[in-house]
């Protein structure tokens, strides 16, 4: 993002700058103002950035290439400790030598997605119109445009086919929009815990988020960076409601049940008694910290929007029709926020289109963020699959 | 309560006190200083009141009186016009002349619980220590203090033994507890999409509301009334939240899908451009109309401290030892707040205790607002329940 046409910078503008060029331990392609990134509402958008990592190496044919999409709140810090929060990758039970996925055989790719606020363009970004950050003047983006921007990375990066596409829950859907708008260029896809859609339900969940950020005085209409502030309560609480749609009720019964926080009776008040209170406000609390509230906004907007079937006359197997791409579907019995049933949905499909694709449910009671935890069956099944797609692809 | 000892009378604390002492159409029964209510935080309540609706007749020997208790944002208005939103009595379908609950046959009694906000001492009423609103003064109260309460309602309506006790939700909480606190003055009880305890996911829920309400600057620290100001972002928000666990993902899709509001396309942007979202948002806004932020954080409270097993050594059969009450427990398919499996720790444990008890699971894709709903096998059994009772009851 060109540095030129700021004017009136204070802190929080160059705070949102600085966020946006020196985003640490991530690689950033920039395209200019001549190359901008057509969006699904009509818009378009440019200058724009995307930010990204790599981990692996990428073969002399680039055919070895892995991209991983990350779901609502995650980034592109998938296997590398997080410039923020300290914390270690969100998928390093997933990737690293000898895993399913080995960077020693494997190139990995997972980018910020568009909308974001890890160093990809997103609403925190600098308006070049204004040289103030965008707010909501960014335009609303979607799935569609997110996948389209992690192809211009690709092309960036000089590989016209990607071995695998894969990731969990949002990621899930950035696999199966890959698989449907560019499926030449897409060898397997592994949508995990996700969905060809947004359900009511989700959706619901979603516009309380949405509410409670937009209820916070600090949000300022969306320009609170232009204020100073931050709307760090009604993010905790959207947050908070979003933590509870990611745990079954079996999850959270078994790791805190009824049991009282750090004390051995009721106060008779309201603070947090319970451990499930505390757990929950510390999501909340931890959560502001690293993320940006408008950000919130437009990626839950983009999950909201996803609906692929919609786009092809209402017949989901209309868009994956032909499709050569081999698919490894998985679902978690305790997933209520993407269940089974969303995920047979897309096998149906799938099946109905002729492609190649295998299906497992696997039992746990982890809930939705199954997919990020230490679960032995799925991984066993990315390792076949992936084994299995590389003897296909001649990289074996 | 008394009028005495009320000085500088603002708006807001006249406006709460008339809520208190002239709430249109409930009669209000007034317990002095010296007639305090001992809650189970180890505090007393005086001068205290509650407020309640009859209707019926109540017989010569005082044998036919029903208590129905009603859920977190019921109130009294079990079968007339609501005074405040003009709509009808929200149990219209079970209680009246020739329904399951017979207005030509039972004396039916419901009472706003305390805590509330509709006429029963609550947070919004007059602290007589200050002559403002109490706000958090309020001690917190429980489930067993609403049901006591409810006894000191009975005592002063000279009725010894209630011929029946029922209500859903957390007015099923209130059904068991009165079968467990005071066994010998209910010979019937019928605890519908309810349970013995508030599960970690139902906390979790509730906190979440709590927080929302919290966040909003309006809240004041709970003094709201005295800075003439209402969390209403925040009280909708919570509502909101709430309002998603009331239905069941069926539902919701089935009743809004992925259905526009009134245009034919997505609007990319943060309007409501989803049924479901103009729904909730309808719903929040709607009911901070009618009710009172801090008998949300009350009451919750309350639903959050029930665990009746706790009380009894952990064991919930020690709960209901030797009672002579006849049951009928009932649970919906799609209820994920109650979940059947939460109905039947209760039916085991009465089975264990040696109760008389039936239980029907009623399959319904309508979740936990179906005890509200018009539900026919609901009716049914709750006829053939009562009828039986009554002929026991010698009432037939």
């Amino acid at each position: 993002m060109g540095n030129g046409g700021i004017h009136a910078v204070d802190d929080a503008v160059e705070l949102a700058r600085l966020r946006q060029t020196e985003t640490p331990d991530s690689m950033v392609v920039r395209f200019g103002a001549d190359q901008p990134l057509p969006l699904d509402s009509g818009h378009s958008l440019g200058p724009w950035q995307i930010a990204y990592q790599t981990y692996g190496r990428l073969n002399a044919d680039k055919s070895n290439a892995i991209l991983v999409c990350h779901a609502l709140t995650g980034d592109q810090h998938v296997h590398n400790i997080h410039p923020v929060t300290g914390k270690s990758g969100w998928w390093d039970l997933v990737i690293g030598p000898g895993l399913p996925i080995d960077t020693d055989r494997y190139f990995v790719i997972c980018a910020n997605v568009l909308g974001g606020c890890m160093g990809t363009t997103g609403p925190a970004s600098v308006n070049p119109a204004t040289g103030k950050p965008y707010g909501l003047d960014l335009p609303v983006v979607t799935i569609g445009d997110m996948v389209r921007s992690q192809a211009a990375l690709i092309d960036h990066l000089g590989i016209d086919t990607l071995f695998l596409v894969m990731g969990g829950s949002m990621g899930g859907m950035q696999v199966l929009q890959w698989a449907a708008a560019y499926p030449e260029r897409v060898f397997a896809a592994a949508p995990i815990a996700a969905g060809a859609r947004h359900s009511s339900q989700n959706i619901a969940f979603h516009e309380v988020g949405r509410q409670a950020i937009m209820a916070d005085p600090d949000w300022h209409g969306g320009r609170y960076l232009d204020a100073g502030t931050s709307p760090r309560k009604g993010l905790a609480v959207a947050r908070m409601a979003a933590h509870i749609t990611y745990m079954s009720e079996a999850s959270l019964h078994s790791k805190f049940g009824r049991r009282l926080q750090g004390r051995d009776r009721l106060t008779f008040g309201f603070d947090a008694d319970f451990q499930i209170e505390s757990y929950l406000r510390h999501q909340g609390l931890s959560f502001v910290d690293r993320f940006d509230a408008n950000s919130y906004l437009y990626v839950t907007r983009a999950m909201d929007y996803f609906d692929i079937a919609a786009e092809h006359g209402g017949k989901l197997a209309e868009a994956f029709r032909g499709t050569r791409t081999r698919f490894c579907i998985v679902s978690f019995t305790s997933d209520w926020l993407f269940p089974t049933a969303e995920s047979r949905a897309v096998v149906h499909a799938l099946n109905a289109a002729g492609a190649s694709v295998s299906f497992a449910e696997i039992v746990t009671d982890r809930g939705h963020d199954a997919f990020l935890l230490d679960e032995p069956e799925l991984f066993g099944i990315l390792r076949g699959f992936i084994d299995s797609a590389a003897r296909a692809r001649g990289l074996a």
